[in-house]
């Protein structure tokens, strides 16, 4: 249950509006990694979640603190764009906004993108789940870092910078819950990864040129029990194949070129209507097999 | 550059078609945690990294085998989905593929829902990328391991083991990546969070029944110097409020209730067209005439 | 400022699950209609209503609760949808949610579509809005109906009947918001429609067959003040027109057929690259007009 | 059936052509309360309405009327970013209609969102949906009385003015048809709302500052037998909720924090592939019970 | 299996970055007629394409291509989007890309839209499909063209002129593949259309002003054996009706006005939830007729 | 100006409604291919079209005849989900289109995605256009024939049949309409392709498996002046380069790996807020270059 209070979590004053600036905030309020993003994928992996009532307390709280964060940012949105009720110029700053919104703060990104839950990432398993809200939250704290360096406004600043601090303090909650799982680093559910493949590291894409178009090595080849697989390009059916045949299923032919086309146009075969084309038989039965 | 050779990265053998299962595994084809997905996120990123040359290598690696996957599941659900062409109960289990398809793996969900790039995380900040990356392919491990436990078919199980264990090789390497930038584990871009409010872990969702609904404290409410703040719902304009007032812009006056309503319908004010009305009105003030 | 209390708003119990129910109540969670929809719908509005603040506190105590209705709804969703978590023919009812989303309820619809903001009527013109509102209680009310008629477990029912009367609810208070402007009824805004064509009732569509295809008249074409119009589809150039010429912008010439189309294609003015098309000028300057 | 007559419902001339008012009249276009939108919601309530034959006539007279403004707007804005085919400073106004579409109009809105059928409200129940159609009549009628005040060019305002009026005409319509309808104000559909708790006002949003952030009341917390309830914020598990427990399904057990997340970890249960893990079984027979 | 070499297909050099053309050039990169569409248009019609190895050989020979051009393209716009991380009034020329994506390439248009699969047209018809390549190839074409039109860059022009020249290669191979099928020109799939009718050009779109409103004939009214057919608009019931009744379905009934809606309205029928409704009955058994 | 007959253009009279196949019949109301689309491109080409009269009156004659084949289609998905009204089981065909809508057709395809502008090509250059709508058409013909597949209600049949006719019809004029235009068959714009490179097929995609995985060659590599040009995997920096470097803005530098990741992590660059940071300057002057 959910209970508003009329006051925001942090006190929002500006100067001078800039409505450019305010364009550029609507990426935190309708935006793919901004405050709506972060208080539903939250309040919805804490629902969902009935057999850890720690964690699922944690998701709350902060599921519930960045919608309080939506009303800060919203009310600086609104701020900013304030001269789109009066000024033609500034309408230009965002037309959609104008002239359907009536200048004030809706749920669309700085481009006009309306809020969409495909944003969301919620599998419903806990330690997957804590891996994309820290991956999140490092997206929102980079995010307000570029608006703070796109404002002069220093009453904007001193929001902004509140709302980036409790970023990281939420990406520290979530880590410390995943740590405190106790899971090994790469297992992730129940099942197991092949032995051996899950070490080979395959070398994808390759180069030997001077404008940094060659292969390079890192930790990241050598790590973890990984080491290099190079493709075999010059070989016959070369690549990073994994085996040595195409698939098929029980059965299958391949059909030959030209013949499977002209099949489908052989005029004798045409008809009019459905009346005597071999066609799909309705509800399930045994479908006759159509000349396609 | 890209080179397509004509041979499966893992060959894909199935037994008996599985309609609803062939419709299942769209979700790794064109759903929002699948191989198409997984596949832009690092090339592009990739190819936006060119002053990290080795790290750009590794997206370019990976985000090509995404793509070899992507063949892989095709070609797995093309088989599982082959009746759809024949069959007008398995029609049933996919009704846009089978009328608009052909019958053809294509770029839509097991919901139909089309593929889209909001599914995508670019944030160019290579370090928050990787913890994108990391948690895209714990997302992608427990989408397969779950279709898995959907089917009983052995050549299917294969294919997606296969695909299954190489979403933990990424995850090594991702995870190596991060480590080797040797950044503090809660520093994201230039900007430091403000001390003292960084650590404030807030207790925004309450309770203390006894079905699940008492708050409770975990390592996340203490661990990386976080305390627990709790809000004072019983004090006036109580809440988890930072400052003690709401914001304002320069010079802003709330309206007073029905005033300003009214003022926009008094009828003296009303106008046929624009002839006597030149201008928007503002907030209920006279308008600053706008710059037309 | 947002405060949660781990308590539903209204307790729901069921008997036993029924996954094809728990999709259908997908509507009032991340559908068209639902309690996402009305409570950002709401919300936003009274955030952007400073000039009126009696109907800025209605709006967010009206949006407040239906986040809190989201919570029952959510809650019934995930108790009927708890058997995709184990059982292969129950998964058949939402693949994506089983897949992707471990069970668990989310932000999409019956038929999978995300929410989207592209939902939400939100104009900033306070009377404008109370309309949309009036509406969205009208149909989230049949809604919920349409939800009791395909239910027969009685806890179900129950947590249905209290969210479909809050509708209600909200609907009176919206009406005696939108009354107490007292606004005449159709004057919305500041400008005045031009007389005479306000009244007239364009019979656009016309018939005059047996099955249903005859002109109808009712009180919707004499009430208000309206009279019908009929079209005059005998006439030269007849039909609904109210002026006699079409439109032309200053200068504007109407290009001849063919002549156009060829200007185009001539050989002679084809060109290898951009040497020596007539091209748009970059920059903004006179552009040379193109041979289009 | 559909006739097309080839001129203008509304003569279009205007003067010299402005591109960013055109592109901000797109709102009308391809926008979300625009013609098109209004077009398909009137014609396709009209279609599926058979047992109510006058209404049907007022649905498709008016959806019908809908289409012929979708060409007006449509020549108005064409005219408008004409420059947008020879001049690069014009084009950036609209640069996807400019390289892609070539200049001319086209379903999108002033910022390039595609139009959707999410922008429909329709369902199916004649008073709901006269309601909103009412209310989006009021909304097209705000948004031309926007576009007005945006431009100076006299042809373009006496379009403006003549599609404005034109929405007013069909708000009284649909109004007269509602009224006609004679139910009772707050009846909706065949099922009653629960007396008593119809007539409670939650006040979720609560305050008592100096700022605007007092609570209010107006007649809309007391009109149509509404009475305010509070929130008991200060009692144990406060705040609104109706009943005094929370729900649960037959037989469900919340789980206990940290167990329920390291059961699906212990190294034990875990498995190479499919193999030893205890897992859902396919074809809906009696499932396993998973160890999530 | 996919191979990536880290080298360009084609060098791209530029002189001066121009983010406004940068912006413009996302049309090809994630827009609806781009690079990606087309290589996923093309690969994916090839995988689905296992009876004609010829023609797919084809489409991943293509779609492959499509791939290797997005690169280039997207190098174009890195290049071009520079300024955006460095520069604030740049940073208005895409606001999404430099705050949320960090001034580098993403799957966005010129105007923000995320790549959608729905531009995509696959119907696994092997001459359909190639006729929508066609036309693909064609309207990449006339985009790069105009494209060119709006830099003075020449390593922008030289890339751009490269990706053009090869839309017209692809072109060529598509329009051979269609011709090598030889299908008459009209004959798609197996059934027939119904003689007579298919003949009959209905002029659904009549006038005879003299400002471009008047009816006109063309080759394509009288060509493949088309002929005229004139709307009967002054015949009661007319216009282009094929036959002379409305439909209906088995033993329907057209409800009559008023009394239709009134039915659903009756203060006795209604009734508090569920208890005394005439309900639809759930399980799918004989269903009680509902009162409406 | 749209004028509406109260009548069907084809008479649609069904049998037994079938729930399943209405719900597939939306692939021709809402869906990518139906006639809500082709209505909308085929009109909207046409209002573009200023300078050809000819071609315009035709794009208007079909536009205005899809608008009338979509009533015949929403007819019949009419008849065939009526069940969906009072039976639960049918409910399950369509629950977005039972619940939300109330039984009756609507703007969604058979998997319930809402029709979107995206579907549509409209270029602004007729001859690319035409191409469009030839697809177009072959596209809508091969929909209706797997229509007609899965159903075996004659009415139905008969209706299907009649529309797949029409486009048929439509597709010859459009065909007619291109070739009347004289352009050389691949000559699109005014632009020329670079000689030499235009020939060249590009085999993209290698093999020499014996499982449907060798190169193949047919008419498409040889004809209209092209030859195969295969790439070089085996050489340094191999594939199908046509230039020998890669590309670079002027005076752009290739960082060095790890270096440049950890300049933006180096804690004396860090900050409180934005007192010290180098910053993006505002307003568009020149920008302090910042450390990244």
């Amino acid at each position: 249950m959910c209970h508003h209070v009329k006051k925001l979590m942090y006190t929002v004053n500006i100067g001078e509006p800039d409505v450019r600036f305010g364009n550029m905030l609507l990426e935190q309020f309708g935006g793919a990694n901004g405050e709506l993003a972060a208080a539903m994928q939250y309040t919805i992996q804490g629902w969902n979640c009935i057999d850890d009532l720690g964690r699922r307390d944690l998701l709350l709280d902060i599921g519930t603190e960045e919608l309080s964060h939506l009303e800060v940012v919203g009310a600086l949105i609104r701020m900013h764009l304030a001269p789109l009720k009066t000024n033609r110029e500034a309408a230009e700053a965002d037309p959609l906004i104008t002239i359907a919104g009536g200048g004030g703060v809706a749920l669309f990104d700085s481009m006009g993108n309306p809020w969409t839950a495909t944003y969301l990432k919620i599998t419903g398993e806990m330690d997957v789940d804590l891996r994309s809200n820290i991956a999140a939250e490092a997206r929102a704290k980079i995010v307000y870092e570029r608006l703070i360096d796109h404002t002069d406004d220093q009453g904007s600043i001193d929001a902004l910078q509140f709302l980036m601090t409790r970023e990281i303090t939420h990406m520290k909650a979530f880590q410390a819950a995943l740590e405190s799982i106790e899971k090994p680093q790469f297992s992730i559910g129940l099942l197991k990864p092949t032995p051996g493949i899950v070490d080979e590291y395959f070398n994808g894409s390759t180069g030997d040129g001077d404008e940094g178009d060659t292969d390079m090595r890192g930790s990241w080849t050598t790590s973890h029990g990984l080491h290099v697989v190079d493709p075999k390009m010059d070989a016959p059916g070369g690549g990073l194949s994994v085996q040595t045949i195409n698939g098929k299923i029980n059965g299958e032919e391949r059909g030959k070129q030209d013949e499977a086309q002209k099949a489908t146009t052989s005029p004798g075969n045409e008809a009019i209507g459905k009346k005597s084309s071999g066609k799909v038989k309705g509800n399930g039965k045994a479908a006759a097999k159509r000349a396609l």
